[in-house]
């Protein structure tokens, strides 16, 4: 049934699934070795192997062989900030309705963790216009979404975006803000989006949505709303099926909202909806 | 800025947005009227006007003009089944890295509303696959999957699949299942699925999870994740942020797992890893 | 088995059960009816049946008849006021360790739901300590207690102590604060409570708590730790449970802490801990 | 304005609180010496001093004396069961309406946390009945229970209530159930209950939910209710409030429900109420 493509060649890069907390991503090279506490695990002895298959170690312990999804690419990422997590980056998709072919803006673009999964979203024909002032993050940034293979989907722009006369991008469809002040960044995001697009702003606190929504009204957004997303894995195993007894804890709210053209002829009240 | 697209044209899905709980999709029509409890709005007055502006009812209330996305048309959607709303399917996407140009099969078309959302990321090259046996719900499904512009990247299959002997799919990518009893469709979704690739079914009660579990296992599927997606909203106001006061409730939790080879040589054991 | 006192006899509060939202809680007299959806129920056919046993409506329902907990007076409180439920009450009374014979203070009567509890636990000898500055609050409270049976536990006190030169209560054991500003409290319950004593405040909003840790700090209180506590109701039933599609919203936070004595020596700094 | 009670002597029990995650249950003995990695502390250094005064160790950091809560007890608890955390026992007090004076069943006595607690509430004139047939955790327990001082107020059995002919206590005011199998002491937890008194069973599984809510529809209890209690702790501080990074993961479900007496006329079917 499995295609040609199933087979793993040289050079992929392979998830070696052991468990949920034990797995390893890597590039197959053809001499290498892993080593691990289950055992070592020869690169060359997943070469020709179906993805799917079973790989045992020198301890009679096995791995499975996992084609990389972009999940993958999140959580095996290197970074050296924090990340949006796939709880979070699903319902910001979701939310917004992102889909393909769109023209999606970034600020802020940390690791690159969610410009990967935009754009492997918005491909073959959209793209993700992305803003970092820090190099160094930037530099982490493209190893970790050539890493995914998003490269040709991704513009990056290594410039302070909120203090441009210009903005580089018009008609985007989408945008997302991951900065510690994220209101700063509301008029340029505001100029180069739709009429009516979505946007959504990672907050760690809650301080940041307070400020942000007050700030997303003096800017003209409208459909404001705040949320926090929670995971909770759950273990089912016949007759003993429970929650995990592992918390999983907080990490970012989330503010949305969408461009609106709030007109000049009456102001906003306190008596007008959100 | 906004470009000429953005002036809303007769015929064109607009969203009339007073506020959360209150907001209409309609498909703007030249002499219409909608009649709501904040006044009366005339088709005709939206069109030509920007995409994001306000329109004022008779009663001095004003709408704002969204375009909608498949968020709306999600929350919106015609339906005579429980539907895979936006915070579960944000997280199936990224969890199972759905990208734009794979191959994916539902088995559950339901009303369509996961179909659609879909259908909007694999788009323009990939297609969703979908089954279903009831044709009443294909019906309901086939509109709602037109009205967010889908049809060309959604194959419609009146079928019970588990039943078939040959399947109409070959190496897709991923696979969502949501009908009742989901282990029944594990063989024929395992024989449509790449090596490695993932599913995922939604499971309204813990007992489909833990039977699901079983199965799965029995079925060679491997990295196998429940877990439930709690949506809590938050009401960010200056001075008085707080938690929503109306709670969101359970819907569905999900299951995760990947199509595994497990060979003929050694047999699983409960000593195994997951 | 069971003793006389579970005969129910006249003027005895007694809760007539039909469901979880069904439930009526009624002082049984003579001639009294209560007319309900599923039927008439005469309070006189109550009399001398066991607690525990059915009564038959005229439309053939039934429904249990209960003697009312603490629980049961809180669920079905006249009150004017939010009130503390369960879900918080009974958090507050294991993590500050509330035991029978403690002097409790409660700075904020409301309708006394919280008042009720507490004194039920520090009965028969401690005392609840109650302030409220609103005659009409403390009338509804007043009535409240006295249904709970819980008067004689409860001094109440119609004043405003945070300007009270005078305290009317030392030593005591745990410190309640249900004020919209609770931080203007701080100096009177530290006045009023032993050395190490817990208190906790009950919050409706973020900024409270975020306002009261800096002025906790500043009144010198220490082991300050802040928590929502969040109750989902499973339904468990053979073969399909799952948790109440009805979620349950926010209702409060609470903020704990512990009187101390900084001492003078030493100014606490931001590297101190908590 | 502390009373003389408040300073400490030899042979209490003092926390030596220094942060949420280090702390320290002493009992003061004269030439005692707590060797931490915060420094050393004498013990005969907070002989003398007020309850929540502070005391500096050789490393120039200080803890707070505190007075145990029974809530630090639990925390502190010598065991080797799992034990029934305040989340869940304060939310079981209040949701049965447990109060002082009460007379409570036990089954399970495990390490003696919920045994503590609930002595401390019914205590002076109530008291907890507790069963167990494992004379070792008995023993811990019972050293658990003499160390918050609540001895006098508990009735150790060490014996298979289960299988006893006859029950030793009569008209309890409440019962908790903390065993594997619940339901086996469904028949003489109903013996030794008041007609509506209610129960509770700590469930670690949802298979234990299930089949407990049969088996107390059998055994003739209603108001059926099961519930999680979630804890989130909130890091409330000045401009950067958020929910804690760390999760508090799943510990046990509760299940809820009062001593009813069915009748023989008419035979309960689905379509009753709960």
């Amino acid at each position: 049934m499995a295609g040609k493509s199933d087979k793993i060649k040289a050079n992929e890069h392979v998830l070696f699934y052991y468990n949920r907390t034990k797995k390893w991503l890597v590039k197959i090279t053809k001499n290498a070795k892993l080593h691990t506490h289950i055992g070592i695990i020869s690169h060359a002895d997943a070469i020709g192997k179906e993805y799917g298959s079973r790989l045992t170690t020198n301890k009679d312990k096995y791995v499975y062989l996992l084609r990389p999804t972009t999940y993958d690419y999140t959580m095996k990422l290197q970074h050296s900030t924090q990340i949006v997590y796939p709880k979070e980056s699903g319902y910001m998709a979701s939310r917004m309705g992102i889909q393909s072919g769109q023209t999606i803006v970034e600020i802020g673009t940390g690791s690159g963790a969610l410009t990967t999964f935009l754009a492997s979203i918005v491909k073959p024909r959209g793209r993700v216009h992305t803003f970092d002032v820090d190099a160094d993050f930037m530099a982490i940034a493209e190893k970790n979404i050539a890493r995914a293979g998003m490269t040709k989907y991704v513009i990056m722009n290594k410039m302070d975006i909120r203090k441009s006369r210009t903005v580089p991008v018009a008609d985007a469809d989408a945008a997302v803000i991951d900065l510690g002040d994220p209101w700063t960044a509301l008029p340029q995001v505001r100029r180069m989006l739709k009429g009516s697009a979505p946007m959504v702003a990672v907050c760690p606190t809650m301080n940041q949505l307070e400020k942000l929504v007050s700030e997303l009204v003096a800017n003209e957004f409208t459909d404001i709303e705040c949320s926090e997303q929670i995971l909770r894995q759950i273990e089912a195993r016949e007759g003993k099926t429970r929650h995990s007894f592992q918390g999983i804890g907080h990490t970012a709210y989330l503010c949305f909202a969408r461009k609106a053209y709030f007109g000049t002829k009456r102001r906003r009240t306190a008596k007008d909806p959100d």
